[in-house]
């Protein structure tokens, strides 16, 4: 049994859970996930995804669509092959789903993507609403049903076992329709029955109904597992995912981040969270298999692969789900974490020691500034604690949030306050299709000394830079070297953004909760030059860096 | 009554809605939505939305915090002043609400503030639950119950007569403690009550029953509001808002685009058009005041003040909430809109029209294709869709979006093939301290011939753009240059992005359903030197551009 997760998990059998409390996750991410517009992912990246979903023990991986492009194909084979076939410690392995429509081809395609894998299944799926039916497929009832029927037969003849039907739009279908077609499939072989909610429209109340209403009144469902599959364009798909939990679904179509067709489906983090969290006060004991500490390092990997990044107030993942800026909710937490926190950032994965989780902003109070400072490693006196203070309430009045880089620049100002030791004097840069570029600059010392050189490098910044550490003679190293346009036209006026260290640094200044903290300078440079800028930005880190007492 | 809100608002009278039905919305995007991380505003930028909001309909519009800071309280003041003092078309005014903590101090802070509207409304809150009475405020439950009578009634006292009494923590709270502290300040002079999820723990059965208890058990209950404020920290915020309308609730709370503390409060627009789409049939007849077509507007403009940037699949408001990829999808939408869509994006102010929401990527179809060259001004038989088919798959596979710039080149490349017709020959770029910079330019025309300039400009890149000009002698209008580092380190790889179009274009490629369309041009450069780089993506775009046959 796996450690961090809470319960064991029960033996997995096509159309039957052991423990009626468990409940079933199916991640969709590879499949609906990809299909958000502009989230396509290369058969790689999909296979790096699935190990991921496999350790975050994820029961069943939607793999792909294999139909829709040989890319597809290729990244449900590879998952199948690799991920399919690969039990954990636990001796689990994920079952490897493929979508397919309810033609031949299409499931004979799918089940050749997906058979080598130890529990292979199928995702046959059909419209089942009546404007489904009447303006897409143009196929009558008793049509869609003939269908259905044969072609899960048709994937059982294959040597399919585990075959779940999906009626695409059930939740705006006939109920009595449901009941019939869910029955039939179940009759000719299928193990699962999918219940979408493919545009979003349902309210949980009337979700779960459906549900109830489905488990009640369908012939055979004892012997299949019903399922979910809900949509987000009401803002509703994680609640009516639950509801339907409450209400006898056991297994539960999630996408990682909630990625998805138009506004996506529900996302794992919630639906799992909301489980953990609620499960055994409200949610009649449910659980689920996820390993919920693997969240935000799987969230993260789907956030570069699709390119589908998160707002930062996105629910247990998002950046600041566990940031606490008023300074009621900070004094709030400092005296007891209960007071603002449901769940614990490390439950999904964070370090607390390394993410702090209250922002420094404009309704702070000194209670966290000085915490944090502590925390840095400053340990001030309260006329000196005060003075930071001020200037601190100063800098947030006008910056949207105030980071522990300020804070240290606000502390050196204060406690440390110096001139500047290097001046720009003077900059002239070269650069063109010769592949290199050429610095003369000038410095002036606080003393008033002239200091200047030339240096050659691979493209303007990079000669003005080294240039710069020939005069200063620092060992720097750059963090971050980045440049935005904010305005349009070629006269535009960038910004740029410098974080340096010192390179080799052996003299940590702090330590946070155990891990070393090295010190680190910024400066940011605007202006319509952009080497220019980048050398003013670079000069006032180095500054920093320079007078920084360790 | 304006003309784009579905049904006249009733008139507004404290603690009392004439007409059962009617749902008051109370924006808290300037209060609660600005306490997210990150998200701090200027007085300035709270007024131009308090505007925006006011427009949208919102009936209360919750303007800031008072004694938070001085940027606060003028925040309030400038909006009570302003906007609650001017009457729209149909006569009607927001009520301005500023929030207070139970004390004469933060009450007499948010009175001065918020008084000289037409309709003010003071919030004072106190936390009801066990944990934060314990712990964060130190005190007994009647030491809360008498704290809130004595601080209604002052409130009151200064000549307040509309009073929104919040109890924090109250879905953590026991419950005959609330109906105790809420009939204890309606008999104080409350007109409101709030039922705050402040650490969004709820499930929606549950928070429904919470609220349909307080208006079972509450004395007095029926000479006031009920309320719900709701955060999202399981993804259930707008469920959590909308089962408790259904359950009593006649004000929600929500914010523009959901920000607030942690993962955010209800959103706004999924609560409305939630309630729009779905009141008549499973609501109850539930409905607002909320004019939707300023939703799209309103969204951006908080997104862009507050710097809370949305992800692409945020619903209603996220950039793919109405985009259709996949060849399924696009198929059906193409045989009948509400195959996949539930609210049209006219609904929130998109006008159709100018955005197309149909994304071509790699699980398009021919139908799809076809029909979009066709909107683009397009007229191809029948091999050649066949021909750009097929190298648009080949495109789609590799680039996550393929966009109407990507399909015209597709086109172009393949319908009017040529050569580039202006080669990069070589370059020299002066850049420095000296405020302008100086570019020295050969260009290669397609028969050999060449052609120097020189060009003085503002920058490095804004000299070189103006040498290839003066060569090119085209009027150019430059409409995007963009620049991304995406490696750490100053020899980083830039990526630079132009979108051009020809200067003063009398005749438009095509019309898009009565729009006309410029064609633009795009190119894209890479490398270490940023300088060289831009110039060869703007040679890039002017090649396209040339070789556009109007």
């Amino acid at each position: 049994m796996n450690g961090s997760r809470s319960r064991s998990r029960p033996e997995y059998i096509p159309g039957h859970i052991p423990d009626p409390s468990y409940v079933r996750i199916l991640d969709t991410t590879l499949r609906d996930g990809e299909q958000a517009p502009g989230a396509a992912m290369t058969a790689e990246q999909k296979l790096r995804i699935a190990r991921q979903l496999a350790k975050l023990g994820v029961d069943i991986i939607e793999a792909g669509f294999p139909s829709a492009s040989q890319e597809d194909f290729n990244g449900v084979k590879m998952i199948a092959q690799e991920v399919g076939s690969k039990c954990d410690d636990d001796g689990y392995v994920s079952v490897i789903v493929a979508m397919c429509r309810c033609n031949e081809k299409d499931i004979r395609t799918a089940w050749e993507a997906v058979k080598d894998a130890k529990r292979p299944r199928l995702l046959p799926f059909i419209a089942t609403s009546p404007i489904h039916m009447e303006y897409k497929l143009r196929k009558t009832k008793e049509e869609v049903l003939q269908i259905a029927r044969s072609m899960v037969a048709f994937a059982r003849s294959l040597g399919c076992h585990d075959i779940e039907f999906g009626a695409e739009d059930a939740a705006r279908s006939d109920r009595e329709f449901l009941y019939k077609i869910f029955g039939d499939v179940i009759e000719a072989g299928a193990t699962t029955v999918v219940v979408a909610d493919t545009v979003g429209v349902t309210m949980p109340f009337e979700f779960g109904k459906l549900i109830a209403d489905i488990k009640a009144n369908t012939p055979g469902i004892e012997k299949a597992i019903i399922v979910v599959h809900c949509h987000n364009d009401l803002g509703h798909a994680t609640a009516n995912t639950i509801e339907a939990a409450r209400a006898g679904a056991r297994q539960l179509e999630v996408t990682i981040n909630g990625i998805g067709e138009r506004a996506g489906n529900a996302a794992l983090e919630e639906v799992v969270m909301a489980l953990r969290c609620r499960g055994d006060h409200v949610l009649g004991g449910l659980y689920t298999g996820i390993n919920t500490k693997h969240i935000l390092k799987t969230s993260k990997m789907v956030e570069e692969c699709s390119g589908m990044h998160l707002q930062p107030h996105k629910a247990i993942v998002g950046h600041n789900a566990f940031l606490h800026e008023s300074g009621i909710h900070q004094a709030g937490l400092l005296k007891h974490r209960g007071t603002y926190e449901i769940l614990s950032p490390e439950d999904i994965g964070y370090e607390r020691s390394n993410e702090a989780n209250m922002v420094l902003g404009k309704l702070s109070g000194r209670q966290a500034l000085k915490k944090r400072l502590k925390e840095l490693g400053y340990e001030l006196k309260e006329d000196e604690v005060e003075s930071v203070f001020q200037n601190f309430k100063a800098v947030a009045e006008k910056k949207k949030r105030v980071t522990d880089v300020d804070l240290k620049t606000l502390v050196s100002d204060k406690v440390y306050d110096v001139e500047p030791i290097w001046k720009l004097g003077g900059l002239e840069v070269t650069c063109g299709t010769m592949n290199f570029s050429s610095t003369t600059i000038k410095l002036i010392t606080i003393d008033g000394t002239t200091h200047v050189a030339c240096c050659v490098g691979k493209g303007p910044v990079d000669s003005a830079f080294k240039a710069v550490d020939l005069i200063v003679k620092e060992a720097v190293k750059v963090l971050e070297y980045s440049l935005n346009t904010v305005t349009k036209g070629t006269d535009a006026i960038a910004t740029i953004y410098v974080v340096i260290r010192k390179e080799n640094t052996h003299s940590p200044t702090s330590t946070l909760n155990g891990n070393t903290v090295y010190p680190t300078f910024s400066g940011i440079g605007k202006g319509v030059d952009v080497v220019v800028s980048s050398v003013e930005a670079y000069l006032i880190a180095l500054n920093k860096m320079v007078n920084f007492k360790e």
